[in-house]
């Protein structure tokens, strides 16, 4: 039945002939399909999301035709000191953006959009998402003065867009932010199915389950490759429903009596929040928001409806001392324990506008992100040391993972039946798991590719294979500067970091060569000075040595100057303290 | 039964009267001991080990008799650039020094010994520990070039020891090293059972349960207070046996069948590497160990008889290319992911000696410990990347902790039937848990005191509490500096990491005020200078213009001119870039 939603004439996955079939299942032993079409390959460039959960970034080529696929940052880990976050490497794109139609976002989380805005300054082409994906970016594109310089195209799921040569069906899936969708790629070299991240979640908050129908569907004609979701492939078994969440919230509630009752969760999850308030007004207590981000969702959510908020239920922070505490429940941010969220001050008592007391039972609503642990643990011991019950174990199901655990990735899989599978959207060791689930699922070891970012493939219905590595570093943005930050930037902060810094500045005259003021010792981050007064003196004396050994007044060599003061200062420095603190000369002349 | 180990007569429980009980369990409601003889309270002060896991120490006094038990050291979190340990703060011990009659530990892991020489350099008294903790002191003594000058007294389970008027009693428990003890405690304010670091093992490893009976014996005559390992106060049930282990070794080495194998664990866990060689011995396989600290314990431990190596099994690491690769297990450090660890530098491909292959077959025999996930799930991926075979997670059961489960915990309560209780060994949240179980013992809730370091208490039989708080701080050590990195120092170093630090320095002439040569502008760790010439050129200008106009010939006020440089570099800087560099002034006189 021709689909009025494909312009090109093409039917709904893509193909003049969609009778084929991948299925390389046991009992089913792959057929080799009738001699095919002369037909040229679909490429896949992965700039970001390959051994790493962050910054996910998929480029789709065939003939001359480009789209992208998300566009995410990457929280910088305690290796990238002062780096706010990390976006992908452009250079790929901008290089071939005459190719280049558009850009489709699965869904609104930072890993997802993050990177959006910084893309846009350098290509400006149309985005594809879905309504709050939408509002979520347009929040992105104010912050970066972008609003209105760029065409946001709305989209639903079942909805089919035609880029160029490729045709691309959106399709509902489950995940903890309302809203995100999974990807039917088509084109001339076949269907390659992009789940984004999902869970199969039976009996989710809004109703609206995963549409496994239209994966099946698309399974049953046959798709030429899958990229899945990897980040629980280590876990065993199925991720629980959002709701189960909500059930554990009735019973806390009902468990924290007449103490005031504190919500920590991740600011994105509208279906949390939706839980939260509904338990508090079943439960008769009004509802206050903290942080940022939260009061953004809540604000975005209500207004394009994915949220419902009974009147009068919310109240704004500054009115809590209106109400007693058995009257309240404040919803916060900071469950993963970061160090300026509304939690942490005031588990630290540094928050303005809320004190907790042993009349607090605060929830966190989260598990701790691979990094954070120390983090959370440091905001519990805090909150208890104030005598507030805390509730953040597994035991009450206070929180559930937006992805897909085995089983349901074998489902997955199972009803897509693609020829080859390529593991996505986590480390190494979530990509290889993934594989062997792809293994034992009769996918054949060959058809299964775990790929690096700037792996550039090439596949048909014959093969897949690695073409060439493209460009796709981390670029750090720090600040309002992108990219200014590098390799030799964050190495010294490191060292600064580690031992400080000792700076010998000393002044010579350009006519006669000598010093004339100076050498004078001053240091940062290295030892309590006054303590040490001593060493610093001895620094002094042997850096006068090293100025009069080098600058007799017939030469002046700053570099070598500069190099002797280096090494010996270091000399001596590791030699008093076994340690190695960044030494700076700097030689004036008048 | 008079005891002859006892020199002052007192009974094994330290009391004339043993007669008394504390039993305040249910259904066995307290009894009001008959009125007591006038006696001194014991006390105790908590100086590390407390909010904490780490730097264990904790001081007894009874009249004018103190002893120590356990003096350790904390690795410093990611809050701590260049920081190597932090050890306890001594004050209170120094100025005790005329009452101090000894050191007592409890078992050889660093968090217990590692203050050790650090505290010996202040105070010198002998120090009391069983064999094999003695050897591992020793170790640390020669470091730090202590040997032979400080008493190491051995002992041995069940020896009674007397310190003034103090009489301890060790009692073997289980733990994750071997040789570890209890103690308890005896003066005339009552018994006081410390139990160190425990589990109760009942099929360990050298045979040689825990002496249960021994605390039994005690909680029948009447305990005064339990201080009690609180580590997995978390995590209900029982911690499974070290043996447990060894059988899982035992499967996973047919597993790997001809691929070399390579298991990294704790250098201190003993009773691991014995079953890693048993199991290797019953494969036909050498074993080679990489990593100092665990080619040192091999040798203490097999020296001390704690560790039975089989003639002709150990080989060199240089030997190992003469063998091929299923007639090998290599044993290694690194099991947490640490940096400079050989397991690290294997997985990366910087080892000099050992080239990971997809023939090897790893398995890491440990936990993350918390903050240290994310290291050991880089390691993990870096061996995946070279196609190694990875054991890492818990289905295995390739690691057991070395403490004890709530179950055990409510058992040694249940049996030493303490009138008061201190969870001890533990952040908050492990103390505060650990209280919930002493709780649901029946103990009741004044008769449990979570206490904070610095806490200095006070107890008898009617009553605990705290009298104040003493000297017990972090103090840094760094290289061969202890105490000399201080807070400044820290957030000076944090500051220069996260933004790097920007130097301007100008020369005045003294006699006029005018400035005569600069400023000149060096950066280090902020961006890119070559990239960023015109911001560079725009801080010189304007350093030019604040000098020019702080030193019109009349003044120089040093401080003035700095504090203005420093206020608007800082403006610049936050404007142009929304970093904060240290601005840091350096004036040089002529």
């Amino acid at each position: 039945m021709p689909n009025k939603n494909m312009p090109n004439g093409r039917n709904a996955y893509g193909k003049r002939n969609s009778g084929k079939r991948y299925i390389t299942y046991r009992k089913a032993p792959y057929k080799k399909p009738q001699p095919p079409k002369v037909q040229e390959n679909v490429r896949i460039a992965f700039l970001g999301g390959m051994n790493e959960i962050g910054k996910n970034m998929t480029l789709y080529q065939y003939k001359n035709d480009m789209f992208i696929v998300d566009c995410g940052l990457a929280f910088p880990n305690a290796d990238l000191p002062g780096v706010d976050l990390v976006i992908p490497d452009f250079t790929y794109v901008e290089n071939n953006v005459d190719k280049l139609r558009g850009i489709i976002i699965t869904h609104g989380h930072e890993d997802h959009i993050g990177g959006l805005a910084y893309l846009l300054k350098r290509v400006n082409v149309p985005i594809y998402a879905t309504k709050l994906t939408i509002g979520l970016i347009k929040g992105k594109l104010e912050e970066h003065n972008l609003l209105g310089k760029v065409k946001l195209v709305e989209i639903k799921p079942r909805d089919n867009i035609t880029l160029g040569e490729f045709n691309i069906e959106m399709i509902h899936v489950n995940h903890s932010i309302p809203d995100a969708v999974g990807l039917a790629i088509k084109c001339g070299a076949g269907v390659i199915i992009q789940t984004g991240d999902f869970k199969i979640d039976t009996t989710p908050v809004d109703g609206d389950m995963i549409d496994l129908n239209r994966f099946a569907d698309y399974g049953r004609r046959g798709v030429l490759a899958l990229l899945s979701d990897s980040t629980n492939a280590e876990r065993p078994g199925y991720t629980l429903s959002e709701k189960s969440v909500g059930e554990s919230f009735e019973k806390l509630f009902r468990m924290a009596k007449n103490k005031r009752i504190v919500v920590a969760t991740f600011a994105s999850n509208i279906h949390r929040v939706q839980q939260i308030i509904d338990v508090a007004e079943s439960r008769n207590r009004k509802v206050a928001v903290l942080g940022r981000s939260l009061e953004n969702l809540v604000n975005v959510g209500s207004e394009l409806g994915y949220l419902n908020v009974p009147e009068g239920i919310l109240i704004d922070i500054n009115m809590i001392r209106n109400y007693p505490d058995e009257k309240l429940v404040l919803i916060t941010t900071g469950s993963q324990g970061e160090p300026m969220s509304a939690l942490t001050k005031m588990a630290f008592g540094e928050h303005k506008k809320v004190n907790l007391t042993p009349n607090d039972y605060v929830i966190i609503s989260a598990t701790p992100i691979p990094g954070n642990e120390k983090m959370v643990g440091n905001v519990v011991n805090e909150l208890m040391k104030r005598g507030v019950d805390v509730i953040y174990e597994n035991m009450y199901e206070v929180h559930v993972s937006g992805h897909a655990c085995q089983e349901e990735l074998k489902l997955m899989m199972g009803i897509v039946k693609p020829k080859f599978f390529i593991p996505a959207h986590g480390e190494q060791k979530h990509l290889q798991k993934h594989a062997d689930l792809a293994r034992a699922m009769g996918i054949e070891n060959e058809n299964i590719y775990v790929a690096d970012n700037g792996d550039l493939i090439e596949l048909n219905e014959d093969s897949l294979r690695k073409v060439k590595t493209v460009e796709s570093g981390e670029i750090y943005v720090d600040g309002i500067g992108v990219g200014d930050v590098g390799n030799i930037v964050i190495s010294d902060r490191k060292k600064l970091s580690k031992d400080g810094i000792i700076i010998v500045v000393a002044t010579f005259d350009s006519a006669t060569g000598y010093a004339v003021s100076g050498p004078d010792i001053v240091s940062r981050g290295f030892v309590y000075v006054r303590e040490n007064e001593d060493l610093m003196n001895e620094a002094r004396d042997l850096a006068s040595q090293v100025i009069d050994e080098c600058s007799d007044g017939k030469y002046h060599d700053w570099n070598y100057i500069k190099t002797k003061l280096r090494d010996e200062l270091s000399k001596l420095m590791y030699d008093r303290t076994k340690r190695s603190p960044m030494i700076l000369p700097i030689l004036m002349e008048i």
